[in-house]
């Protein structure tokens, strides 16, 4: 079931340890889904209890720890040998006895490692306080230090097998995006458009099939723009309301997101300025995007352009996107935003998402681009308006 | 927006200002988003940044701090005054220069509360080993302690309108059962049966619609059964295979869980024994159900049962279930399972799933139950049998 060659991941890890090596790092504690599956393909719906990989710098393999019942899923789904999988008993699960962060740290000992420098995504979702404190208290003569996102670094440049799933994925929301808008009209339950979303979303295409996506579908409606992450409820669509689509199309867990909004019937002038805005700010971001530009100067094209009309926005313009799992298909990385000088370089995948909430109504207009040799290339194929049904 | 009565989340808090009280702890950092849903309303998929509430003993009310663009979502789904919704600038979003909580150590030392105790989540998914660093670095007079599943403990016994809701869970699971086990054939790819089972998911019924689970369905298929937490691929369903579909139903936040097992085809003697184990063994196991059993009598039930036809599963065979958001819905506080001796109380309701897994395949057949005065009420409505196609 591996979805790259094995010398695919291994090439993954060697850049992991030579980043590793920089940072005078022996060991690497890999708790975030998304960088388990960069380095072993390692897939399941199991990080809801405490798994993670143990990256020894002088082990040739990472170690994989979870559950017992999850063991099986490692087999099939990694490269690794059996006995780099190392499943805890089932009574450390939600125990107040038994933390497995005990049994990582047994393994750690075992492996001579116990008085290394060991690195933890310390600001990764599934690496809590606890863990934190069971390693610390168990392993007193290591040093700790952070290694969040030190993975989510290197996945940032992409393989052309990973910009092709993620162009699949990008078929896949091209096709999602027109069915939601379809499916919008007055007297509509949000619940029943939300639904046939979700239906093109995992059925994907006669070709290839889709995944969940990191993120459900966000549609916010009506004065609800004005808050961006709520979800849908059983209410029908009124005449008038305006409505955001954000959503995702996402194959093997590559994701290429993509917003769009539209109204049902007339929209206000201060929508459809709002929409010019967004378009234009989106264009001129788009038109600066080539290898060398840092992210920042991406937003400040975006900024200037919307500052001629008028408006303005606070938060950050977007962000690296690609491989991921809930509760986020951001990779945490580089953001286009002030401040942020990273420089583009090929195969880099950004979701730019520029949204503009007023009081009481919004919009957001989004593409999904992957850095070109000169320029960029955005992914999905849909119309860049203000849509009007 | 709000689902329960403002009484009602005031009368919750109060409960965990009791227990707050009982250990001896000033102010409680809330990040499980369930419990901030639970106290307060709060309800937008926006748990992927950081956010909180902060519960003071001595406030009337509860500090919801969270990034700029949702505090708006918190004015939509909430109780509280503006006055206490608390937003971070963007510019501390997954920065590596400002971290949310140097905002919330602010809040907490403008309250006065910066030499008292102070408990945290400390094993919840969002409360990362960086948000305790940072805060025990920015309070240092204050007393750090574990306050894991404090409010979830107070979740355990559901009001009726709860039980309501995941009544209406179970409506919706009972329907996705049946469309899930009818579109299952040899030939069908398994993204298109999971986007049958969304859109029923999602859709709900006439009268109500659905939500997203906190868990995707969950089908594994062939030699993948014994891998319990795969998901789909695009692969066809093959004559023969057993598949094994986990799913839930789910209705403003509440769950109702459900797994049973069918195959394409003949089932081998082995699985037709493991699956009349499993059904005798869960039968045993609600027999013993009423107010006053410990949930470990409970699977001490189940083993016996099953006992008797030589198997054994080593792993829990149920925990709480209710309100929840991804990666779990299970609680994380009472699980059937040996040395849990929590006593069963009316308007509990417990995910009862005693899979087995062999080595190259298993069955899982559950039962959402809720405790009533003198027993159990099964809460879905699908037939307890393994299915054949």
């Amino acid at each position: 079931m591996l979805i790259f060659s094995v010398s695919e991941y291994k090439n993954r890890l060697t850049k992991t340890k030579e980043s590793m090596e920089k940072q005078g790092i022996d060991v690497l504690l890999v708790t975030d889904p998304a960088n388990m599956n960069y380095l072993t393909g390692f897939d399941a719906w199991s990080f809801y209890v405490h798994q993670l990989l143990i990256v020894i710098a002088d082990e040739e393999e990472p170690i994989w720890v979870g559950r017992g019942i999850d063991a099986s899923a490692a087999e099939i789904t990694t490269w690794l040998k059996q006995e780099s999988i190392i499943p805890y008993p089932d009574n450390y699960v939600q125990s107040t006895e038994r933390h497995p962060m005990d049994f990582v740290a047994n393994i750690i000992e075992e492996k001579g490692q116990a008085n290394k420098t060991i690195a933890a995504e310390y600001d990764a979702y599934y690496f809590t306080a606890k863990n934190y404190i069971q390693l610390t208290k168990k392993l007193p003569n290591a040093k700790f230090v952070d290694g969040t996102s030190l993975v989510n670094w290197i996945r940032i440049v992409k393989s052309d097998g990973e910009i092709d799933l993620i162009k699949k994925a990008a078929t896949i929301v091209t096709q999602t995006m027109y069915k939601g808008i379809e499916k919008i009209n007055a007297g509509v339950r949000e619940c029943d458009v939300v639904a046939d979303i979700f239906h093109k979303q995992i059925s994907g295409t006669d070709e290839f099939g889709g995944d969940y996506t990191s993120i459900v579908p966000l549609l916010p409606s009506g004065e609800k723009t004005s808050a961006c992450h709520l979800t849908w409820t059983d209410e029908k669509y009124k005449e008038g309301d305006p409505v955001i689509l954000e959503l995702a199309g996402c194959h093997k867990r590559y994701h290429s997101p993509l917003a769009r909004t539209l109204v049902i019937g007339q929209p206000t002038p201060e929508m459809e300025e709002l929409a010019d805005a967004a378009i234009e700010g989106i264009e001129a971001a788009l038109d600066v995007i080539k290898p060398g530009t840092t992210c920042e100067q991406v937003e400040l094209a975006w900024r200037k352009s919307i500052e001629k009309r008028g408006f303005e926005k606070e938060s950050r313009i977007g962000y690296s996107t690609g491989l991921n799992y809930p509760p986020d298909w951001g990779e945490h990385t580089a953001s286009l935003r002030p401040g942020d000088t990273t420089i583009l370089q090929p195969n880099m995948v950004f979701h730019m998402i520029p949204g503009i909430w007023m009081d009481t109504y919004g919009i957001e207009i989004s593409e999904t681009f992957r850095v070109t040799e000169n320029g960029c290339e955005v992914l999905a194929d849909v119309e860049r308006k203000l849509f009007i049904k």
